[in-house]
């Protein structure tokens, strides 16, 4: 979730932001109840960390469900501890004043299953053997992704949200949520995403994958306990190619171009293959602060599911998929995103449109590439600000 | 130099073939002799691998000098041996009737100086040590590349080409090369590519050196003998990297979509990481032949050399670069190259006519991105053909 232009952070007493915040867990599934999973394969028990901004009204019409992207967690607002340096992914959308107004709305994130941040996935105990699951995880879904966020959001007391939203793997499951449970939100913020990927999307995930497993310390998924070595290797490469596809050319060139390192010395005696441009050291910074913070088998596991992900599977086409859908939508591209270019978006704004359901979409003019849903812009917050004040109009 | 899309190759005995062509090597410097690179170090014996098609006419007019990419080699054309699967990585182009066409041209190839086809480079003996430079190869640039190639015109008794001509980083030697040696050559052809790569050009190439030297059997670049382990795994990702930089998005989706490898089985009991979709085991199949041709150390020379390279080095600007150039230029660029795309070409038609060079610009419509100069093209062939007849009028 690095962005390659610094945000403006709010500090833990802003009063735009929401302050000091506890992640929760949530307990899904507990043994001898199971998860059966798209695959038709069964997981017990099934955990899953979540934080919630604002309160619910007295009627549970204000609430908002936000989905993370693959890198991200529960924590999207505020801070857990007076000594974070930074507040949770999304913070710059949500607080006192912000689009996902936590003065006006109840926000909950909660981490995918699959993930590493609380969530029940690849690193947690297999009750069956008492050790780590690592390759003994089941395969998940986006599917399976929404299913224990929609029990979560009964048992907080919500019949319908106000809406759903999400950038990159967010928005597909907030595409999968309401195709999924028509009726269980009244909109949909869907940015930056795609309907399935392509074979170009594939090969950027799969080159990532194919390193984690080639690194001789992944051991086949078993790597856990202090006493291992993890696959660091392979994991940072992996970061390092999603890196480079969520940034665009313009940005990088405008903060990088061909600047070296140590003042220019291009032709040292001895070559320095990785170590000469400051857009490697770049990457490399950004590759070794997320190995700290991630799962390797969680990276697996997750970008194949995004890979996996297809909304018109098992339908003639993308209209016949979207048929059902009961929410308002709300599509945002970005003009210098070449991961998730606006063709895609524009498929499902078409598909919508075809099954009449009210839809709104906007290509933000931005320099910052697919990252750019993470990265301070007042263009996303003011649609993004009347989408949910059109939504509460609606909901009265 | 695969391609995604596979030619219609000639055989051996095909008459617009060359026919079977032998692999020669020259002998730049031996000791006492030094050859002086562009950092200062000094290296010798330097050796280069060369192959030539055609004959020198009379008055030495008519040769041609192509200049190899990345991954290419000294064998452009024709058959080593009536057992080879594929002739040379350029025989689309070069032959009897095609545009560089051995019936009226005599055309050379070498391999560069740092490769590992012929000519020396990291896997070479250092004779001060007896055994396999490694990393105590120098550091080499575009320069140092096209040098001995031009005492090698000298010595087959060629005082001007006709034309230069490459692509990619064949171009940026072409580029050097009517830079270097002004008069030395009455047309260049500068294909798909660019005067100085960018952040993101030099990212892809960074995190494909960062897996080579994170891959445990590249030992610090020390892995020759038969005993030792090579860094497969780090080449490979280095690889798929690059190929998926060659290959246009649209191709890709032509090609593979979403298919997957055996009947759709997408969601398995156990989750299979880097096989399951076809364009995975392209990927896969591409590094695997590649790994087996080329050398790791020569990946990272070369991709270093690419990375450094700056024509403009040293002037103020790009058109103060250009100025003593006195050969007629072609430039040719593809609608689907996303890796260089066409500003970059365009910037250097500028910078050309700017000084009033004679120069010709074509940007091709393909769908092959970046690989479609080694792809069977109707129109880059009529282009080249057209410029080399009007390179051979002016010589009359």
């Amino acid at each position: 979730m690095e962005v390659i232009r610094e945000n403006k952070f709010d500090d833990v007493d802003s009063p735009s932001s929401v302050g000091l915040v506890e992640t929760k867990l949530y307990t899904y599934v507990n043994p001898p109840d199971v998860m059966v999973l798209d695959s038709g394969q069964k997981i017990s028990p099934v955990t899953i960390a979540f934080e919630t901004y604002g309160n619910l009204n007295s009627e549970g019409s204000n609430a908002v469900l936000i989905f993370h992207a693959l890198s991200g967690d529960a924590h999207a607002a505020g801070f857990n501890s007076r000594k974070d340096a930074k507040p949770g992914w999304w913070d710059i959308m949500i607080g006192p004043g912000k689009p996902f107004d936590s003065n006006k709305h109840f926000i909950i994130c909660a981490n995918i299953i699959g993930g590493c941040r609380g969530s029940t996935g690849p690193s947690s105990m297999n009750p069956s053997t008492g050790k780590p699951y690592g390759l003994t995880f089941p395969e998940i879904t986006i599917k399976d992704m929404v299913k224990p966020q929609k029990t979560l959001i009964e048992h907080l007391g919500i019949k319908k949200l106000l809406c759903v939203a999400g950038g990159s793997m967010g928005a597909m499951q907030a595409l999968q949520w309401i195709v999924s449970y028509p009726g269980m939100s009244e909109g949909a913020v869907i940015i930056a995403t795609t309907p399935q990927h392509t074979a170009l999307q594939i090969a950027f995930n799969s080159i990532g994958r194919y390193a984690i497993i080639s690194d001789p310390a992944w051991n086949n998924g078993d790597y856990y306990g202090s006493s291992k070595k993890k696959p660091d290797m392979g994991l940072s490469i992996a970061r390092m190619i999603g890196h480079i596809t969520y940034l665009s050319e313009e940005a990088m060139h405008k903060k990088f171009g061909r600047k070296f390192i140590s003042g220019g010395k291009k032709n040292k005696p001895v070559a320095d293959f990785t170590k000469d441009f400051e857009v490697e050291s770049y990457l490399q910074y950004q590759s070794e602060s997320f190995i700290k913070r991630f799962d390797a088998n969680s990276y697996l596991y997750i970008s194949k599911a995004i890979d996996n992900f297809n909304i018109a599977e098992g339908h003639s086409n993308l209209a016949e998929a979207f048929k059902g859908i009961k929410a308002r939508c709300l599509l945002v591209s970005f003009s210098s995103d070449w991961l998730y270019p606006k063709e895609q978006s524009l498929k499902m704004v078409r598909a919508l449109k075809i099954n009449g359901i009210e839809t709104t979409y906007i290509n933000i003019e931005s320099e910052y590439g697919h990252d750019a849903f993470l990265i301070e812009d007042r263009k996303l917050k003011s649609v993004l600000k009347g989408f949910l004040s059109s939504l509460e109009e609606t909901g009265e």
